[in-house]
Parts: structure tokens; sequence; C-alpha cells
């Protein structure tokens, strides 16, 4: 039997305020309530990754492709390099920032290259209007990247107010618009991808 | 006679060994070569203005939109901010990194709203193939920002090479395809955004 695959939920916004863990939390829950023992999921938190704005002096694309981890300048980059590494798919879970994703999601990605190539990617925006408008954008970025992205889309929507009444709101408009569902068949896309390649 | 506007030429990378500068600094002489009396020309960089990924408190698009500096909770916020209030139009001068803009330019963009909104923004991209995936991910941001983004697009291609050589290849290139041409038109456009609104 192969090793269960190791799969990154990436909080993907680092602001202070953000109810990113939020959104990727419920992600991570609805998948970890599939009956299933090929894949085991974690949450990845770019706030705790904690890169600064991009400034190796090298070319991500350009360092070696097999062992890239060694190469870069600065020790952060080669933490990020190695903890990439260490996962076979990612679900990426976002805010829309004016029309497309975050800075913060952006950089994480630009730090390196080699290290998501040929790896499913899935895609779970969120904002007052699900975000939609971040999901094209990251698509293209992560095809750019030579990864594999699944479908479906997930896009759900927030609301305003206070901390757990908008939680418990959110909640009930995920389930009302059969977030579950979709999040349960995105998560079976990224397994199917790992299948086709065995 | 109205006052002459004041056009900033945005150096977008701020990695350390970006040629960004000498692209944005190629387009502002090509426009400063211009006779026309309308308008200032300026660059302005990124690397200088050194903001980190995006930490603050607010929201930038829930501050006052008529004086929105103050609302800030950081000093560099609001340097940005009172920066951005004294132009009244953008050229964003941006390489493409993996299909989209660098998550510098986003940073930029994302930290303050109001400031950018109703005023003229024109679009260089470069790259290898000219950048032209950053463009269209570039143009609908701006436009979430609520700017007005004229045409024409303007794709310099680079090349590789020792910095002197390669400078001088890329002016030849550049002026091949015309994009003297191309750059004089796109800030006639810009010009042409002010006459619109007066």
């Amino acid at each position: 039997m192969a090793a269960a695959k190791s799969i990154a939920v990436v909080i993907s916004s680092t602001r202070p305020q953000r109810i990113n863990p939020f959104v990727a939390g419920y992600v991570a829950s609805v998948i970890n309530s599939i009956p299933q023992t090929t894949a085991k999921v974690e949450l990845l938190d770019l706030a705790t990754v904690n890169l600064p704005l991009f400034n190796e002096p090298l070319v991500p694309g350009e360092v070696p492709a097999d062992d890239p981890t060694p190469h870069y300048h600065y020790e952060y980059t080669r933490a990020w390099s190695a903890l990439v590494r260490k996962y076979d798919g990612f679900i990426f879970v976002t805010p829309q920032y004016n029309w497309s994703i975050p800075a913060s999601l952006k950089n994480a990605l630009d730090y390196i290259f080699h290290e998501w190539n040929g790896k499913p990617a899935a895609i779970v925006t969120y904002g007052f209007r699900g975000g939609v408008k971040a999901e094209p954008h990251l698509r293209e970025i992560l095809n750019g990247l030579r990864m594999g992205t699944v479908e479906p889309t997930v896009a759900l929507k927030i609301v305003k107010g206070e901390p757990e009444e908008r939680e418990k709101q959110m909640k009930e408009t995920w389930k009302k618009d059969g977030a579950d569902e979709k999040i349960t068949t995105l998560f079976a896309s990224l397994l199917k991808h790992f299948e086709a390649k065995n």
C-alpha cells in the first residue's frame, strides 16, 4: 500500500484581523469528516511562515530542480522550500482583495518554483460575494507554476458581525449553499490526481 | 490655465537584482522627450516606499474617503497614502511573475483604496515574452480599485546578458518593436482622461 498523501490546507491571508483561519478550519473539518485513509490533511498558515516581500538574489526557477532547497540565499526561503516539499498537494483558501488574491499568497507562491511543480492544487475562495474574482487569477498563477489545478471551484460567502454570531451565520449559509458537498467533491478530485499519476 | 498634472512612473518590483529601474527609466525618458507642458512625470520606486506585507488592522476601503490619510494605524501607511494622493495619474511598469504581477505591486495597491479611485492608470509590462500575462490581471485589479485604465498595452521584451550589452540590446529591440510610439500614445491616452474630466 502506498504511503498516505500529505495535503496542506493553506491559510493565505496574513493580516491580523483575518477570518482565514476560521474559513480554512471549516474546509479542513469537512474533509476530515470524509471516511478515507489515503490522505492526511493539515493547516499551513502563511502568517506563521512569515516571509518578507520577495528579496532572494536568485530567480527561483533557476535553482536546480531536483534539490532546490540548499541553493536559496536566505534561511527563511530554505525553510519554506523544505516545508512545501513535504506536501503532495495543496488546498489554497484565499480571500479576494481588489478582484485578485492577496499579496501574502502571491509572495509565498513566487518565493519558490520547482517545489510546486506537478503537484495538484485546489482553490477555495471567500468574500462577501464568495471571492469569485480571485479564482481565475489564482488558477492561472498555479498553472504558471505547473501545478495541476482541480475542480470544482468552491466560493464561500462571508458576512459581517460579532465573531460568534458571524461564524454561526456563515456556517449556516455555507451548508445551505451546498459547500460541504462541493468541498467533498473537490477533495476527491485532488485524490484522483494522485491515482492518475500512479 | 490649469496646474500641470503630476504623473508617477511606478517601479513595481522590489527585488535586489531587478531591472525595473532601467525599464521604468526608459519609459520616463520617452515621455520626457514629448513636447508638452500639461504634465510632469517622475519615477516612484516601491523599493524606496518599503512597505511590509499588508498588516493594517483596518480595511482600506472603510476609512473616510475624503481624508483617509490620518486614519491608518501605521506611519508607513500614512506616508504611502499621502504620497499617492499627490499624484493625478500612474504608469505602472511591472514584470510578470508566474503569469501575474509581483506581490510587491499587489501589496502596494492593496494598502490603500480611496487614494487610487478615479485616477487614470497606464500599464507597461516586461518579460522575456513581454510580460503579457501580467497585463489582464493588473488591469482587472486597477478596475477593482476604480481607476480609469487606459490603452494601448505596452509590452517590452527583455533579454539576458551582461548589464551594458543587455541594456543596449533591449533598447534596440524596443525601438524596432515600435515601443516609443506605443508609449507616446499611452501617455496621450492618460492626458485625455484629464481633459474628459475637466
